[in-house]
């Protein structure tokens, strides 16, 4: 079985996960949350590059640069989700199956945080779940990488 | 730790899972779904009542009469996810954490699908990864439920 | 003066009312207002008909054979008040004045229950008066069949 | 049991009741109402203060002038239904209970008339009940006070 | 041939009508355009009574008070054209024929002035033709009433 | 040439047809129809199962089982038309041509009528012409069939 | 029984049908459709005249002068059912009962064009039956005028 | 005073006035309305050159030809108003004041019929007086030319 | 330095200020705002003019006599910020330099709030401080009247 | 390399270019663009074939007749832009590519000159680039012809 | 009275104020509207941080790396004030009380600057007071923050 | 003939071109594209300065530094089209005549791409083209400025 190399990908915000506002998105930092990534992804044998940043250019460059090197991709676009063409388009053009997280239930929240530009290029979406969120995604991701 | 005990709630069109348009829905029947689910339920001490009905007023009777005595619920709306007032307010009067599971995506399908009534009284929700959405949702209400 | 045949029509959850959120829906269940209504239409020298059902399609089986010898009809659609036309139609093809009533203020509630398919069949309307609100729809049913 | 004191306000083009367009509002006089609404309010122990005006200022001043010793409030504002923010505000700040009636069944007329601004600040709306609606208004808005 | 009355209706700011704005409204003033109307009124055999407030409820006393004998409106609602249903069921409730009439081409001008709740009571309307609207107004008006 | 076999499904309320609202729907009766649609098939070479609920749940059910052996659909889904995103799913996954059937013109009366969730997945659609839309269907259906 | 007369009016584009995008359209030509239609109408005992122009204007000039010796319409407004208000007026002008045919399923097109300004003037509409539909509304239409 | 040439351009249907739907358009042909509108005209020392046709494309025409030698347009679109971008670019290029004329009150009738095209590059409108709106605006669009 | 007259201008409902409410308008009455304006207004060599009604037609006739001898207006036009047509004609007329006050944050509140029909015609708006926003506002438009 | 024929379409009111309003449109008359036309389309090696018209069914004629011996078109729909279903399926039947042409800048203009019908079954559209706009189509049109 | 540390922060295109388009934004520097606030900050006691960037993802990284030891917030978030939800997330996670400041009345500007995405998470907004507008905001902060 | 200096702005991913998604975008490569536009550059006597960057902030900061010394920008805005209120309000700032490019035709994709922020402050728009429309635009460009 090929090890598998995924990117997780942390928008706007989400280095302050854990600090503020833990009534909202938990008290879980995004250290914590990576490092619980990295532990599940060993046990499915993947190898994981995390990346996070406040800076929508940064993040297209990171999945540029990345992407033809990897599998797939997790990502949570935090407040991008519904504004960020290029970033759906830096996405798009990877060709690597996606999966989107969200912390929050964005459904329950503002009615501007629904329209997601990002899920109507990616295989699937998990919100609402917390950190959880984040290994049933590369649970997924991994699975549909292996067996289609 | 306590046994929990959850709810599965299939809605209109699953019972032909796996039979019919395999491409969108995956080939695995609702039957094997319903056993996976069975298996990782024992693995995490739960047990399952599952339920599936073309009727959205069987759906509903069932949710009445059953969550009374149960922790949690997964519900896969299907085709009520959009239309159905009547069966949010069964799910809203519960007060059970609820996690919502479409097997495709469907914010990468017709918008008419994309405004779900249920998810909003939902705590999060999880589409577009198959059969195995039913697992991560399965899995993360255990987790909410044991460690809140 | 001629004793009126009254059809009282309760639609999807309301057979739980008085034992689920009481804050918004009051603490008197079904029965305690249906007995309340036979009282009342006793007064009023009016037969009572009540039926409810999670069951769109029993609501219209039950309408469709019970109009033909009712002077009126009281209805909570419930759920179906958004989103059924199916409902609708049986009522507007029964001919006989129609009274909607809602326990709850629904204008004070989510936008989505605001645009009622019922109401411009009926006669009127009444809604967040509670329990009382069905023996006002009596009473003013009563007085329009008697008095035009 | 304390005698309640209630407001009784009729907003534009309510004083020619009776006189013009029989057809839709009846011919039933306001006059008429208010004496129908006196006897009702005696057999109820209360007092009615009855006010109607053309003018919105009016009525808000009104409303500003007589709510701070009244129980409760029964108000069809008619025309300024849809329109009035200013008069929202006024019953809005009495933190009174408030019950709005409408003679005629507004969702059975043109949409411009649906969307009221009133009726989401008061306890329960009353619409197509003509002149009866005012009465059942009365009833429930005491009952509310005496009984909770 | 039957001596006619017509009302003509000033709504809010007309009052300062050739002394402001008269790049928009033109340099004529009320009490003129009045005054020529009177003379144009003689030649039709018609007597006209002028109203101008700043109030709505005053426009809505005026046409209660006068509809009863009067033959026909000719009225400029001006900023209340688009926001008083209350002047509307007045008017509607006169049961004249009425034409509404507008200085200026509100067309060409912001969109918020575009939907009359006055036109569609009206058997017609006459904008942008400065003061002779009036005159065109009545001058049709007259003709409806005598040869229908 | 083979006999096929054609599924006519009547949605909710159509029971009723011919007894009221003739002024509408026609004075035929669904029996009758039913009748003469047999003896169109006879002359078509077609076996027609033909079906009524006013429940959307038991129109999926009988949709479900009989399609499988089925070689096309005509279907009148009357009140569910613009509703049921189930019918639809139900529909769309028999993978059958199917002929939408409307007896009065959809397009002339109320416009939360005209949306229809059934049409996009329908070889075509027949409205306004009564009950021989029904034959036109089935004639278009066959022909279909037989010459593709 | 007296013979009808009945326009059949094709618009834009239809000159070219059977010639191009046949996969839409079908490859049967105007004039084969025209020839069946004259079949099929002998065995109604209706005369046909039939028409097509890919001009607004001359199709208009068409109905209005051939309207006054006919007893009804078939059309296929095609590229101007959504935005020709002058056809419609002069449609509806003629006071014939009318069917409106299109060859392909609209409603499973672009959005554009499923809001026709022709069908709310029409007895019935038929759609997506290719040149059957055509057959199908001269059917209903002779029938409807024979019976009613 | 110098003679003013003015263009009366009658839009789709207006050849058949008188003759058709009299209760909606009134009896008066479009002859004897050009006829009363050539009185008038004499009587304001105007030349009146008046055009009906049925198709877009020749009122352009007649406007592009005539508007040079004009000083004035009356114009009723008809039809063309609310989808007409040519005539609208055609009008405008002229330079020259236009009146818009429409016979019955548009904003009486069918939504789709309100949002003129024509409206915001003309000088006024004047819709709802039958064909005395003509005379009306013949009147003011001369006084305009002649005092500004 | 000209001593400058500002016309400080109370919208509906703000008689009651600091008395109901506190929690959203703060306790400070209006006597209290208008008297720290003035003392404010000392300190800028400005004679205030304050003035407040709850009868839109009050606040135009107020307007209207006292802006031709005015240099600027502060106004909190309150219910009427996004439906008064008129009371934005008269402030337009006026040509002076006009400041918007609200005291709360109106985009923080309900939807229906944020249009205001005033804004676009105003030099600027303060909104959500408080009593402060009206000093601010004043200070803002003294500022601008002396030095552009 | 293979001589190229490529139809220039020019839409309603083109004729009149540098006649009329040349501050919007430029003072170079449509003989003058259809000449530079013509001597790039020699260097290029393009035989064009162009044609003007105002009436809409006359530039389907001629798409209909010059299409099945062209190569390519570009077209200036002018005020068919949007509006012209009928054009699109003309010029969509073609399976020509095709370049869409606009002088001035539609999307700085009004509103409801931005959806083009036209553009979305374009190659590509050009536009605020006045005359040279052409030429920039035209280029590009025949170096996809001949490099794909 | 403890000293005030507040942030001042400039979104993009603020360096070049006072430099381009003066007409608009006034022809004052962005250094001397940061001197002038520094000044007004001494006399108010407060430490001033001032910061601008061009990059959304600087202006997050200051505002969360920053807010933990301030106070308070002035922020003009320019160009991102419609469209950064990862700005508002950033804001909304501080905590802080936090005013928002344009330097034009973004409400009399093109319609998608209206809908502020920062507005609903401040205490309040001033908009069209140019430089003087950061004054008003920082002293109603202060104030806010001292007084409550 | 004074030599001109042009700004080629590219936005997000960009950078990528020619590698990834060639059927959608062509295989040409950024820097093949940049040395085409020297070498035409050339030819027209333009200097060129082109830039790519995935960071809003970045294009911005080098929209600002470089415009006081160029004579106008040709820039594909890409992904920023529809989001970016500040990238539009720095090319507005410039003064510079502009004209946008997209290599794909933006009208015949997701709705979302259509309305573009930039276009309405440029002087034209040249899309889907491929990289022939950069050739185009920066033709044009070159044009307007020699030649106006």
């Amino acid at each position: 079985m090929r090890r598998l190399r995924i990117l997780v990908i942390h928008g706007p915000n989400l280095n302050t996960l854990g600090k503020r506002e833990p009534a909202i998105y938990g008290d879980v930092t995004l250290d914590e949350i990576n490092s619980r990534l990295q532990g599940w992804a060993e046990a499915l044998d993947c190898e994981l590059m995390t990346f996070q940043s406040n800076h929508e250019g940064s993040l297209i460059d990171f999945a540029q640069t990345e992407a033809p090197t990897a599998d797939g991709i997790v990502i949570n676009p935090a407040g991008l989700t519904t504004t960020s063409v290029s970033l759906r388009d830096t996405l798009s053009a990877t060709g690597l199956p996606i999966v989107e997280v969200h912390l929050s239930n964005i459904y329950a929240r503002e009615a501007f945080r629904h329209p997601s530009l990002i899920a109507p290029i990616c295989r699937g979406q998990v919100c609402g779940l917390g950190w959880r969120g984040y290994l049933a995604a590369l649970d997924a991701l991994a699975a549909l990488l292996r067996e289609g």
